[in-house]
């Protein structure tokens, strides 16, 4: 089934915002079994609206609009469709009082255009919006849809998938299902040969996404039932855990530091971090995690050789000999930050985040990474040649965060020196 | 003039990737005085693109692609514009020579279809690339523009500012220049009642844009000489200044973080933090910056009561008495991190991130932020009711950064308690 997306809004043709609903719109389309031929943005402009919205309409069998329902006179989304799919707008007593009551409950007044958010299709359907006062809005003519969302994302996703979603399924003969697995310590391309076959299939069909320092696996099946389609999905997942093992970290929308967070808090173990080139990076990330506060014991940002030497004890002839940027200082910090914390693990990075700073042994892109506990130390080297700052140093911390998942739950760690204490 | 935008991507459709291109071309058009009716995406499919293309030629003065110029059979943007505009493409030498030397420079092979890279306009213009392999194109007829640009970011951003920008200059009978400040510390209502004559003007226009914890100024003057317009634009800006004064922090592309840390390596001062409730996020914002480390001396993320004791010397009495989120240990914190690292000015913060942990009297974004020299400790207290763990976190980050900015200026600083040493 054919599907298009329409965003209303000269604030998007301004270039002020970012169509983040447009993509949002195209990846549940798309793993809702939809091909989404075109994405366009129009402005406030009754014409040019209305010639896209027939276009759109012959030629699409969804339409999904965003933006344009708010109560002011240029929001005119909801009148020019209702046009085109020949539905007329009435004026609906209940929606107006939760209009009032939304108004009442923020204790904000409530203007006279409010009225207009009032006004409902005759045949089609008024989408509930319980996070501001535009409802949505279905159409059907000819068995074409149009569906009117609200234009902030706050707005319309949960209208999306609390409304739409189910109207979207049943449209489709089948039901599609998605599973999402995350991967890291394998490139995308190396990961490509090694489940080379599994990406042939049809349904389910397998595709990698490369992200900065992971890769993305979605999975999706279609079948007649959810059950189905999951019992498909998890056939193929099951390939792919027995094929790349524990570099799958997580499943779904869960981030490396979030695995980390939620796995230290399961296991009762406390970290600490001793970063140079990534500068807190890695304590930002993890404590981006909501309850964080329970595995993190403390970090240390030791720009200066001064600071490496006073704080974490790394012993001066240790920097002296090897520099700052050597797998030995990454080693005494991560060690001295385990001493200082009274942590269960502990990290510690040095390198050349760039541009500068490159010596003809240490080029840009080089970071030392070890990580601790009270047995023993691993330190890995990575060199990244020709990334900008914010990639070596997010590369670093991604590396860092999968060493402390490693000891957490006692995997196998590749790629490292590992010295017994 | 009425431009439009076209990106051609399958993976825009799929919602692979977001489409920044459409954003930046918006506002990169708006700035020059070109009026943007539509932003399309439409897929790597030859019949779609021709039909959009044909109605954007008839519609639109200035129409810009971006994507779909690559080597491979599914890129045809090119292929497709060029008959639009009765423009027959031929193979030039110089250029594939150019992809030549680019994929030897690399050490890549170069693959036999990128000889379709080398395929230019006969009576358009090719615009070079120097990021990438796909050479620009442009392409007219009948008083009509079609300009093709690479799709990646990086490539695309380069070509439209060396080469497409003054071609767009030329074609528009007036100059638009446009002057960007950044204001901190004044919230955007507050701002337009402060300056709401001046968001009067035609020429110069001034309007203003809330960003998360500060408000961007965009002054954008029409005169027929870059000249003429830039001293429009001053005289506006000077009003900004007499009106806003030191809350303008900077002007243009530079964030706040980039702004304290030229400002510490002008004056030769160093500058240490201690976190508690942002993580790292203050010391990661800081160190994202080139040559940081000539400033930035130490960061402690003290999450643990007990680091703020043992690494930070707050005494323990004070946490006892007021607390980990009190002004007291935020200014104990600032004092502990500015004797421990030695530096000039140094910041604490601490705070409750949400969205759990809060109590009757200390709840979920309420952060105190210290700040002190070597004379001086300011502590400011922050309510953020319902903003998330991120905007709070960000927010917190932002006040330090201003005060730092403000102590290196020796500027007033209000909203604090201040204390002598």
């Amino acid at each position: 089934m054919n599907a298009e997306i329409i965003a209303v809004g000269t604030e998007l043709l301004l270039g002020d915002i970012l169509n983040t609903n447009a993509q949002y719109l195209s990846q549940k389309l798309a793993q809702l079994g939809f091909t989404v031929h075109f994405q366009s943005v129009v402005g406030d402009n009754p014409q040019r609206l209305a010639q896209l919205a027939q276009q759109a309409k012959e030629r699409s069998e969804v339409v999904i609009y965003s933006g344009g329902l708010g109560p002011t006179a240029d929001d005119l989304t909801k009148e020019t469709v209702a046009q085109i799919y020949g539905d007329p707008l009435q004026f609906d007593v209940a929606q107006f009082e939760k209009i009032q009551d939304f108004f009442h409950a923020c204790g904000k007044p409530m203007s006279e255009n409010n009225r207009k958010q009032a006004m409902v299709p005759l045949y089609g359907e008024t989408l509930e919006n319980n996070n501001g006062t535009a409802p949505g809005m279905l159409f059907r003519q000819d068995g074409r849809v149009a569906i009117l969302l609200p234009g902030p994302p706050k707005e319309l996703i949960p209208m999306f998938e609390g409304e739409v979603l189910p109207i979207l399924q049943k449209m489709q003969k089948n039901v599609l299902v998605s599973r999402v697995l995350r991967v890291y310590g394998i490139g995308e391309s190396v990961l490509e040969e090694m489940v080379a076959p599994l990406l042939e299939g049809q349904n389910p069909t397998a595709a990698l996404y490369a992200k900065t320092a992971e890769v993305v696996v979605r999975i999706t099946a279609k079948a007649e039932t959810t059950e189905q389609a999951a019992e498909m999905c998890d056939k193929t997942a099951k390939e792919f855990y027995r094929i790349v093992g524990d570099c799958i970290y997580a499943e779904g929308e869960q981030l490396l530091e979030e695995t980390v967070v939620k796995l230290l808090a399961e296991k009762n173990l406390q970290l600490s971090t001793a970063e140079s080139c990534t500068g807190g990076l890695l304590s930002q990330r993890i404590t981006s995690i909501a309850g964080s506060s329970k595995v993190f014991e403390c970090g240390v940002c030791s720009y200066a050789n001064t600071v490496k030497e006073k704080l974490l004890g790394v012993p001066a002839d240790v920097l002296e000999q090897f520099g700052a940027v050597s797998p030995q200082t990454a080693k005494a910090m991560a060690q001295g930050s385990l001493r200082l914390s009274g942590a269960d693990i502990a990290v510690g990075i040095t390198g050349i985040a760039g541009p500068d700073g490159e010596t003809p042994e240490k080029p840009v892109g080089l970071v030392y990474i070890a990580a601790a506990n009270k047995e023993k130390v691993w330190v890995h080297r990575m060199v990244m040649a020709n990334r900008t700052r914010e990639v070596v140093r997010f590369a670093a911390s991604q590396k860092a965060l999968d060493l402390v998942r490693r000891i957490a739950m006692e995997f196998e760690i590749k790629d490292c020196d590992c010295f017994e204490k």
